[in-house]
């Protein structure tokens, strides 16, 4: 961490991102958070004083700092945070206050032992009144010994499915006071006297969000690619039983159902990795138009990274779970390195807007655009939401041959999440002219709503994949990809094809179609599967795996990891006579009676 | 477990495994394989004087007990287990060896380090020949000492994903002695000459597993039913946003999003139950057949254990992160519980045979039976394969109003069980024609074969729901249960509404049918879903959780839970000023030169 500065621009949250995943670990780290979020918060949020008072300290390390939001009691809705910043202009200091349990700061990375600052979120009071959830960077233990500062309790919060190397901490404040500067006010200011002064615009906050969810949705290629590659190797060492009978056991990656299970994985994480930097250029790009005061390409950004992150997610744990799965009983033994990986990235679920939230999120969004469709507006110039004003054909063509670049896959994704995006609305609408009040509709009509959502994502992220592999120019790379994405493009098609059939867009001679491109797929990949799996160029460091060593000597490998378990020092565990062989020898003087 | 043989009749699996269920825990135990494996395989394979020597040392615990049969590198095909067991005629023993590593016994539960004693299976030579994998009971170390005998290399295989204290093991054996009579011979037997006798029939090992998977159904109930009891109780407690604005935060279990994820794993939870308890009652009734020389009902009953075990334990993994997501981030916590109960059924996808090779156990029935109709065979008199014999309604009629006792939805299912068996049959055929020898057909069916496994499954979940729920006579408690019947049957038709629609059997407009009667049970659920899961009357030992817990007191707990942490032993850890502390201390230093 310390040559950090050397390697990289550690002011570009981008390259600081980026060099943190590499050097940082999967399951976390002392100053995790520090790195990606207090610093960012410094960058973002401070004003030019602070920032040239907190920046040089923070990238040196003389503090620790983490980023304390999320309440014992509040998660997403940052409007609800219980925790309170009272200003005195007497003392010109912010008393901060924890009134409940349930305003205990709950959850954030490295809280709980390595920190002694944190950015912390709290409600602003002052001159009487309350302005909403603003960042304060507080002090929380003395910088020699260590120790909690007086009125603050904080302590970890206990083991969690996974991230075991992180401590996820708790905080409460009984009437910290902390200087009036410690607020961040580079774009609300509270003034000696008590003022309030408002920040000029407050979509910046979207634009961080946009970033982290753009991090999420690489993160999610990068565990999918990782555990495919750990089950791809494996299958191709693996042998059980026999498909031509008497040529002996064959290696189950042969087997369809196995590449049925693990090439999808392969094929989602590379249109993940492909759309994650799709919109990390997108948010680069729409940053700088933020310098520039446009701010209009924002909305359907922040939306569709909402979704994007719900889905990915989703997908991710899924398909994480099918590669272990994939490889039998070993892939249960932490050898595998399954375990870690799944509980590590499912996490993402959870973390940085709860899925169903985000999805909702997203869905806010399609409905203000099925709105404009109907009141006649055209549609922007804007790649990500355009398809929806336009008209698509009125019947499925996947079956087509002359399907070049799989235009009418594409076609019937974006007829796909248009008909459920006005569909839903449509019934919106209906629900409150029958009475209902927007609310109450809305979450009538929750479920259907995440469903356009979805689709809406799906078609994003098959374009950028036709619109990615289109541009590569290195003829035997592309054969090879454009099986991973024919394989994608008709495995959604499948996924989705209850939509498609449901209002007779698609026929049942063409989803057998898709499925038929599906196994057509699988067979080609077949014989280059292990190579691409290779051509990931990972570390046996990143698989954290004896299954999926790159040498394939899993089977003497797995037995001396197993050898070098803590409870493998001794043939006979030292408490064994005590208990279980005091139990037996009993029994059997008793029966010797 | 003392008190086992007061509180029931311990030669009885059924009872015995009720009773280790209850008092064992559920991540294992240190003579869980000796009660639920080794006393079963005694029961049954040992014969009568073998019987009197161990059964009673064992139910007295003179010794632990344990199943070894996996090898590292063979999992579900038996027949290519590498361990040898030759008989000498010379000592009258067999000598047991383990020729390779991939032959190293890996993975039974308790072999590690608390078992003395285990039940092996190895392919049994004598006179030259090899007469398959057959059990014999090995002692692996002394009695006194615990220390593992001459020529056995025996450890714990290292941490996994879960099942935490059960200490899974693996066991080598070079060229080990054991007598004539450690083989089990209640079936098979080897002469004193060195004579091999066969077994009568051979399909007594199916019942077996019958048993084995009926207990897993209802094993993945019982964690679906915990969990979604964690998750409803905690819905019931947490507030977040607002539906009706200015009302205040509302309890999470009012949104839809949140009741379509939980409230159908409550209704799966009940299907998985009350099928299990019905292939139980089957089980028992079938082994009262066999032993009146009538096993007729073995291949059906079989069959569908295999693809029952598939479906459950995947939809039960499945739902259980479901629930766990419903609980937002103290979902990952361990102190919600999800974790322990995840990580532990998951496991049931893998172990008593691989969830694909399950399903395609059920095909391989599926596919006899399809042959039997296409040769114009008549159905035989059972309730489990003769709905594929009949032909049913043309089209779906699941929005008509006559539909009592849900005759039309269980229709489509069969409908769709039929004709994707019939389907892949004729594919099969096809295939063959083109010259594919059988098993390559089969495996370029696979994919599609496990679909027809699923849907009849799936048939026989939903049929077994409505007969039961048919069956309770308390009109109260039977409303309820008709809703949960409506959430279930209803929900599993849009599982299943792309196989349904594709031949043009469902409408859209049955769809959406199918949809609203969701939606509709989820808002009669709402009210009683508290109730509901209370009437499950797990004790709070059962949930391990603090989210969950009866009394409702979640956060105040959450924070005692937290505090009871041992890294919160001390405010400052103790090796902080070696590391964290030191290089802020050094940065310091450094900045002030």
């Amino acid at each position: 961490m310390e040559h950090a500065p050397k390697a990289i621009d550690v002011t570009n949250d981008v390259e600081m991102r980026t060099f943190n995943f590499f050097t940082m670990g999967i399951d976390g780290h002392p100053f995790g958070l520090h790195l990606d979020m207090a610093i960012p918060t410094i960058l973002n949020n401070a004003d030019e004083e602070q920032r040239k008072d907190w920046l040089p300290k923070a990238a040196n390390r003389e503090f620790i700092a983490t980023y304390a939001q999320t309440e014992m009691g509040h998660g997403t809705n940052l409007k609800k945070l219980e925790t309170t910043a009272t200003y005195d202009p007497k003392t010109q200091e912010f008393v901060l206050n924890s009134p409940t349990i349930t305003s205990t700061k709950w959850w954030p990375g490295n809280l709980g032992k390595s920190s002694n600052y944190a950015v912390v979120m709290a409600q602003l009071y002052t001159q009487g009144k309350c302005y909403g959830a603003h960042p304060f960077f507080v002090q929380l233990r003395d910088l020699n010994t260590h120790k909690p500062l007086k009125g603050i309790t904080v302590g970890d919060i206990g083991p969690k499915f996974g991230l075991t190397t992180t401590d996820n901490g708790f905080l409460q404040f009984d009437h910290v006071r902390t200087p009036r500067r410690s607020m961040f006010m580079k774009h609300a200011k509270v003034l000696p006297d008590g003022r309030y002064v408002p920040p000029v615009h407050d979509k910046l906050n979207y634009s961080t969000m946009v970033f982290i969810r753009a991090a999420i949705v690489s993160g999610m290629a990068y565990h999918l690619l990782v555990t495919s590659t750990i089950a791809v190797r494996y299958s191709a060492i693996r042998r059980q039983g026999e498909i031509t009978p008497g040529a002996g056991e064959v290696k189950v990656l042969d087997y369809q159902t196995q590449q049925h299970r693990i090439f999808p994985q392969i094929a989602r994480g590379l249109a993940f990795r492909l759309s994650g930097q799709y919109i990390m250029k997108l948010y680069t790009q729409t940053m700088d138009d933020i310098r520039n005061g446009d701010i209009s390409a924002v909305p359907d950004l922040h939306a569709l990274s909402c979704g994007l992150k719900a889905v990915t997610t989703h997908h991710a744990a899924l398909g994480l779970e099918q590669c272990r799965m994939a490889c039998g009983g070993h892939g249960y033994s932490q050898a595998s390195g399954f375990p870690l990986h799944y509980s590590v990235a499912v996490g993402a679920c959870t973390y940085e807007g709860e899925n169903m939230v985000m999805l909702l999120q997203t869905a806010r969004h399609l409905m203000k655009m099925a709105k404009a469709i109907r009141s006649g507006q055209s549609p922007k110039s804007n790649k990500i939401v355009d398809y929806l004003f336009q008209k698509g054909p009125p019947k499925c063509l996947i079956d087509q041959a002359y399907d070049t670049n799989y235009r009418n896959v594409l076609e019937s994704f974006e007829h796909l999440a248009r008909r459920q995006t006005l569909e839903v609305y449509y019934k919106l609408v209906q629900l409150q002219q029958q009475g209902r009040s927007y609310e109450q509709a809305w979450n009538d009509c929750a479920v259907e709503l995440c469903k356009a959502s979805r689709a809406h994502v799906r078609t994003f992220l098959a374009r950028t994949f036709v619109e990615e592999i289109d541009k590569v120019s290195d003829l035997s790379i592309k054969s090879v990809l454009q099986d991973l994405l024919q394989l994608y493009l008709y495995y959604e098609v499948t996924e989705c094809a209850t939509g498609l059939l449901e209002d007779g867009f698609m026929t049942g001679q063409q989803l057998k179609y898709a499925k038929k491109k599906i196994y057509e797929a699988l067979e080609k990949i077949r014989p280059n599967a292990v190579s691409i799996v290779d051509s990931f160029d990972f570390h046996d460091r990143d698989l954290h795996s004896v299954l999926g060593r790159r040498d394939g000597n899993v089977y003497e490998n797995l037995l001396k990891w197993a050898q070098s378990s803590p409870l493998n020092k001794t043939d006979v565990l030292p408490f064994h006579h005590k208990y279980l062989g005091k139990m037996m020898e009993e029994a059997r003087q008793r029966s010797k009676i």
